[in-house]
């Protein structure tokens, strides 16, 4: 059956006498069958979709035709990517390497401080956090320019998360057991979403959502820090736009201007040095010194000034040391059980999609690839082990990371080295901190996160998809107005409908031909295709299935419908034929075969001929298997549209001459 | 812009200098520019796009062009199709709808009767339930096949919802006013999915779904009729597989050995009946007066041998008249609010689905259509309606309907009819049933449910679509061994599971040119093509948005790999041009630009050539608004594979030209 072919005459001159027919300008054509695939075996054809669902990037490719020895040692780097980079690691390297460590670790130290006061947690646990998990990513991961610490978003999330039902001032012991406990759980979510091979499941945070989430996180972060920068004490505990900017107003007594003074100096100095550094990224050091730079200066004021006396903040005592264990802080029962699951699994998607998202970016940037599967584990253990040392979720930081590409690091190893500074800072600098006054910590806050709010990308998506701008805002306005988790939950449900709707309600185009080719395309697009007398040639935008078959259904009636009432105002012939062109139709389900089945039936009665042009393989095989292909038959299912065209009309053409041939005799 | 076009000449001889460029076999072609579709404004794109997505199947067209006199009236029409059908009844249908309106109410009689009971309900609001609907619906629903009526899923689902926190023993005033508020809910929740046009949402309950989940509740519906089979007296009041067998099996003491031989033998007479009619159509009504039969020969039996003194337990005392007005009774406050709009949503949506089904698969037996937003309203204010005159949920009931087909019923008058005859029972009649005994009902039951246990229909799915049937035997289990409404949601999420697994890993096939065409196909596919030398040819069957966008990006590269790997093996040249077949790519989003771009960006640095081919009219559209397009360029965009083909070859073979020329000199 496979190639087997026959020619279709040319058209004879009898056409002229039917109007009706199309126009013999069309060339004789080769008429191919279309063939069936090779037939498979249920098991054989099962394994090979899992293989496209969950190994759809050939893992082991590496692995195959190789001795045993090496097959072990790859199979080592595999897992270890450290052993990989490590073995090929040269000196010349190595001072890219410290300073961008180093720059970086100017950055994490103060951050690592006030995103851990975002978190609701003592500032202490965000240095921890800055130490135990980027040695462990080191070892584990393979991208080569991921900060990895403490990010805002999720210490926002886990914070307002943990903050309804357990008070951070009023229980803070099991306020940091909880904390430590979703981290574990976030962990164990990465982890194994990494290594079931669930990856996709981040992809379905859109960037237009994300970009609305973080947008609307970070004006919510922002806002948070009015407490630090204008000095109040009675602060809402909630983090709505509404009841903050209330709590705002209503507190004016308290707000203490030589707080203001200092936060907002040092804001504008951060945020100068931050535009600084992006109009110019050779001078990404400015941006980057500048926290640490204003966390000294800031400091060194208020011991002189002695700030604590004239209603300035300061951070006071830090307890020094390495990360303590904490391990046996974990809770695995309890009533809090449920809440800790639930924060971790959301803080875990979170950093997860913001780890992943930062390490392809960076990788495409430099032109290798990263494995998502084997990030996510990587990030996972890494966020298990941190919650046994007083650390909480952690993941690669944008902004962090963007400094270290800028600075120019070239392996894993700037996170040892940022590491070994904030082992330094720990174990020597920390009375260091003592004066340093909490509004730096604000203003440091808010600059790092004003980034995240992308107004070109948000009128770049309005311009190029409404829909994909629907959701943006609508996440942007749910996080701002109602909270963190709903937002992030209207971003996900609007980003899954906008998949239904596309795929309830496909397009359909009728097509025609493109003057001297053989193609056929949407009349709508191309202004030079021209419609075929007595053919409707339908193009179907979407695999038929249960969702859209009724749909399709109906629509293709009123095709047929329309370009009857069309071809009656316009004195044109009837429809003889329909063809449906199936190269976009890229899978059909039993409910879409019944529809292709009735359809023809329908049109058998209405002495319409229904024909299907070019159905892929998967297709065919399906209606193989169903007898559908059989009630269309040979003459019903062609290559292309073309060749439909073709087999049709001089079918009808014969019938024609035969019609003559009885009325003369 | 439109229409340019330019010759490609054909290739020079110094080809053979390269053994590495594409055969000269190809022709010389034609090259088409990619046109883009014409500008249209956000108003009138959004306007379009919500018109496809609400309006489908345009339903003011008969409006259009009519004067203003004729459209009152058709609007008259539209909205009450009883005058449609009404002002053009004759005669000679009378017969036809007479016969077959007392040959359904003769089922529905003892069914209305039966189905109650399911629901909890006494069983004189089955009966008021087949009076006050179906009228209602003959005025307002458009078909004319359709049976009206209590049905048996959506009897059971109600009954097992409310019981879970009502007893229809203890409470039985407050369980009754739930029924009327859950009813009145349904009919609200129907009406406005009609109104608000999103009917689409009952085709998200896939026929696969369906199978499994009707197959199910049959079962379960028949394990209820034990008790009354067997007679046992302590029944469980739970629904799932397991308790309801160890009930049965517990409370052995009690089985009657006369109610069982009297319910067998009647149900072997029942299911012989229904056998005999489904073998030969033509006798329908031996199965539809089958039930009737056996109600008035079991009263008499019952009355003759007194048969309530033996352990058989009867009907009793039925209050006669009509519905009483029950607008009353119906609940929009208290604690049960919640619980009467969730039982009324599911209810409401399941019969729904029951009744649209029926209704379009008659329709297209007899060749008219329905509109099924339309039919939504219609069954909406029916059970609104309803549900202030004593009845519960009701709808199109497929058993009813086919009998009522069978009968020959030309219009919606048999249901005035069957009305008329359910009126007169409960006027004259009702003293009749007291001695009828309970068993008989059970057996009515079970062979009205059987039929929906398609074992045919589930072995068909496991052949054609393995997925398929997975949604189907997990619906089934669900609600076997869980719950009714467990397994209705297993049924939905497997459904969209399905729809998502497909978008988000898309299927990508290598092309090859059909020897002799132009056409380029599925290498897998067709085994007759041909790989064209230094090209790949991609085919991309899915459109690219932010679900698979990673994945396709990775796929790609994994094809590039695994193709540059083949062609060493094979000492073949390299790839020099990859070709994206974008027919199937029906739309993209803004992640999906972003993977273009960014895969072009990488193999340009490959000194790969990325082009496009059959970019279809929302994809150029897009791409043109984000600014892909000019990054692409006019020499990366072709109509064809096969003119992308051509092109390339032909810049190569000048590039190769002028470096040979370069040479020379």
């Amino acid at each position: 059956m496979v190639g087997s072919s026959k020619r279709v005459e040319n058209f004879p001159d009898v056409v002229d006498l039917e109007s009706s027919l199309p126009p013999s300008t069309i060339p004789p054509m080769e008429i191919h069958r279309v063939s069936l695939p090779q037939k498979k075996t249920t098991l054989q054809s099962l394994k090979q979709r899992l293989n496209e669902v969950f190994f759809p990037d050939d893992p082991l490719h590496q692995f195959k035709n190789q001795p045993f020895f090496r097959k072990v040692i790859l199979g080592f780097q595999y897992l270890f990517p450290i052993f990989q980079w490590g073995s090929e690691y040269r000196l010349n390297l190595l001072k890219a390497d410290v300073v961008s460590g180093l720059t970086i670790a100017s950055l994490a130290i103060p951050q690592g401080i006030s995103y851990a006061k975002l978190a609701n947690l003592p500032p202490i646990i965000g240095l921890y956090s800055s130490f135990v998990p980027p040695l462990i990513y080191s070892i584990l991961g393979s991208s080569r320019d991921l900060a990895v610490g403490p990010v805002s978003i999720a210490s926002l999330v886990m914070g307002s998360m943990l903050r309804e039902e357990v008070s951070p001032e009023k229980e803070p012991g099991l306020y940091l057991q909880l904390a430590f406990s979703a981290t574990f759980f976030a962990g164990v979510f990465q982890a194994s979403l990494g290594f079931l091979r669930l990856g996709f499941i981040v992809d379905f945070l859109s960037k237009a959502t994300l970009l609305g989430f973080m947008g609307g996180a970070a004006i919510i972060v922002s806002l948070q820090q009015l407490k630090g920068l204008l000095g109040i004490v009675h602060f809402t505990n909630q983090m709505g736009f509404i009841p903050v900017m209330l709590s705002v107003f209503e507190n004016r007594t308290e707000w203490a201007w030589q707080t203001i003074v200092m936060g907002f100096s040092f804001l504008v100095f951060l945020l100068v040095t931050r535009h600084i550094s992006q109009s110019r990224p050779k001078l990404f050091w400015v941006s980057a010194a500048a926290p640490l730079a204003s966390v000294i200066l800031s400091t060194i004021i208020s011991f002189a000034t002695k700030a604590q006396d004239h209603g300035i903040s300061i951070i006071g005592q830090l307890q020094k040391g390495v990360n303590p264990p904490s391990a046996n802080m974990l809770l695995f029962e309890g009533s809090y059980l449920g809440l800790s699951i639930k924060t971790g699994i959301i803080t875990g998607i979170l950093s997860l999609t913001e780890g992943i998202a930062v390490g392809r970016t960076f990788a495409s940037l430099k032109n290798y690839q990263v494995d998502g599967n084997k990030e996510m584990m990587a990030i996972g253990i890494m966020n298990m082990a941190g919650s046994c040392a007083s650390c909480y979720v952690t993941t690669g930081s944008f902004s962090r990371s963007a400094v270290n590409y800028n600075a120019g690091c070239r392996t894993a190893l700037s996170n040892i080295v940022m590491a070994a500074a904030v082992l330094i800072t720990m174990l020597f600098l920390l009375p260091l901190f003592y004066y340093t006054p909490k509004v730096i910590l604000a203003a440091i806050i808010i600059t790092a996160v004003v980034g995240l709010i992308d107004l070109h990308g948000m009128i770049r998506l309005w311009k190029v998809d409404k829909l994909d701008f629907l959701a943006c805002i609508s996440a942007f306005l749910g996080v701002l107005f109602i909270s963190v988790q709903i937002g992030l939950a209207i971003a996900v449900v609007i980003s899954i409908f906008k998949i239904l709707v596309h795929v309830t309600r496909p397009n359909t185009a009728i097509m025609g031909n493109v003057p001297g080719t053989q193609s056929y395309r949407n009349l709508a697009h191309y202004k030079e295709a021209t419609r075929v007398p007595a053919f409707l040639i339908l193009g179907i935008e979407s695999p038929i299935y249960f969702a859209n078959c009724m749909y399709l259904q109906e629509r293709i009636l009123r095709w047929v419908r329309e370009e009857e009432e069309r071809a009656i105002k316009m004195n044109e012939s009837s429809i003889k034929c329909i063809v449906l062109d199936m190269a976009a139709v890229t899978t059909i389900d039993t409910s879409g075969m019944d529809t292709l089945s009735e359809l023809k039936k329908t049109f058998d009665k209405r002495s319409i001929e229904l024909v299907l042009a070019n159905p892929v393989g998967d297709v065919t095989e399906r209606m193989n298997q169903s007898g559908i292909w059989e009630q269309f038959g040979s003459e019903g299912i062609y290559m292309t549209v073309a060749e439909a065209v073709a087999a049709v009309s001089s079918m009808y053409k014969d019938q024609l001459r035969s019609h003559v041939f009885s009325i003369e005799q």
